[in-house]
């Protein structure tokens, strides 16, 4: 599962090519300091728009998209998956919206897979918004569940090069059976807690991973500090955000949330030796990708 | 996670033993076949009477005990909970219920341990009725799930002895990463299903395991068949009722649970080659332990 949060993201535009038909070009991309491809079949938002053309019956004219990150990349707040989200809705609004948003995740599942895997657990939330769990992929199987009440996360973003390939090849290909049953009790909880809006059990919910941030967690300087620097302000839990280094944090109230932020980076500075990028309080998001 | 069920159950009752302070004794245990201890020690009910007494704080008599078994031992439907659940609710009732179920759970869990490890996904349900979502178990951190609306289990026992020691040999000690993201999903879409009232998605979940079931199923005699016999007549999710033999279904309207119950007892006669003990469609319970 994922949520999607309000605040950066990225934005896209499009603009119908009536010379090119079936065609996708990618006229610019500002924010991503040179390091995404222009090409439309090796790019997140490139991918979610051709899939997306395909999913709308292939009509009779190209479509021109520019970029603009507002999400940095690499950073573990699903910034590719904001990407497809942003160029999949762009093409299906240039046409008056036929498709749903539910019917785009496919689309977007397939940019998703050409940079980190086939799973929804960002382009689901990043499309509808809110907390997305995902039964399954294939058939895709969805239930957007809604909080009631209203939910803070903390975002901290240290200046740190997260290892990407070490992140990943760090995962355990096997897993202890209690932990699987650890987890999943975990996941349960998790639900339970926002179904519930119980924002203190889906903070101990989140706060307490036995198969992932064991591993990870470490890889990133100062983690262990920060965490317990969030909990010490007052969170509810903290935990890396995706692949990191960014770390997340839940609070039920945004002044709170201010100070675990800064508990938070000061932690990264002292611990961790590192910079922060940035620092912020963020609402849970209720609408997802939307023309604006 | 466990949840209680409507209809058979074991009935306990206690007496005073003003001459014997502290004591424990079990009079008589009727419907097991004479296979447990009378040995207060050395029976679930027993121990959970101990427990009991010592969280009401040493009173100054014994207490006697007479156990009637509703629950079939072995069959996978929490028999060994049962009896601790109605020992540990007999001995407080007695005392005129001082003690919260929620506080008595420890005591059931000292029972459990005896006989099936320290672990409250029996015995909390057991003794609060309705879903019990269990986050951790020291300490202890629990959670009752609301189904909003009816929901009924098909519980199919056949005349199979469960080879016990195998059903727990044969359980993984490490499994694939795969396999653990796949049966949290199903973790959390249960939670899902039962706060949402979704009684279709709670059987997508239960019916989707990666871990247990393909290891445990296939030494029932006929499962696969009784599972798709299940689900072939209406069922939304068929799979192994703890560490069976019973297999247990979902289904949201009692008649067509009976078709259910039917079809499956069926399918253990011509597939597994095995008499059905009892087919019952039985409601979620929502009371737990009772004084009757």
């Amino acid at each position: 599962m994922g949520c999607a949060v309000e605040g950066e993201g990225d934005t896209v535009t499009a603009r119908v090519l009536s010379d090119r038909p079936g065609e996708i070009i990618i006229e610019s991309i500002e924010g991503d300091g040179g390091r995404l491809s222009l090409v439309a079949s090796k790019n997140c938002v490139g991918i979610a728009a051709i899939e997306t053309l395909k999913l709308l019956g292939q009509p009779s004219c190209g479509i021109a998209l520019t970029l603009h990150k507002g999400l940095p990349l690499g950073s573990g707040m699903g910034s590719s998956a904001a990407s497809a989200a942003a160029g999949a809705w762009a093409v299906n609004a240039l046409f008056g919206e036929p498709l749903s948003k539910d019917a785009l995740i496919v689309a977007g599942l397939a940019a998703e897979a050409s940079v980190s895997g086939y799973h929804a657990d960002n382009i689901a939330p990043a499309l509808m918004g809110g907390f997305i769990l995902i039964r399954s992929c294939s058939p895709l199987d969805i239930q957007r569940l809604p909080f009631p009440g209203d939910l803070w996360f903390v975002l901290v973003n240290p200046k740190f090069e997260a290892p990407t390939a070490q992140m990943r090849a760090v995962l355990p290909k096997e897993v202890p059976m209690s932990a699987s049953i650890h987890n999943c009790a975990m996941g349960g909880s998790l639900v339970a807690g926002i179904l519930q809006g119980d924002a203190a059990l889906l903070g101990r919910a989140l706060d307490s991973d036995l198969i992932v941030e064991p591993v990870r967690g470490p890889l990133i300087p100062g983690f262990a500090d920060v965490k317990a620097a969030a909990k010490a302000a007052g969170a509810f839990g903290c935990t890396v955000s995706g692949a990191g280094p960014t770390c997340v944090a839940v609070v039920d109230d945004p002044q709170l949330g201010e100070a675990v932020a800064e508990a938070m980076s000061e932690a990264f500075v002292k611990y961790g030796k590192l910079e922060v990028n940035s620092a912020r309080v963020a609402k849970l998001d209720q609408a997802g990708a939307r023309l604006v």
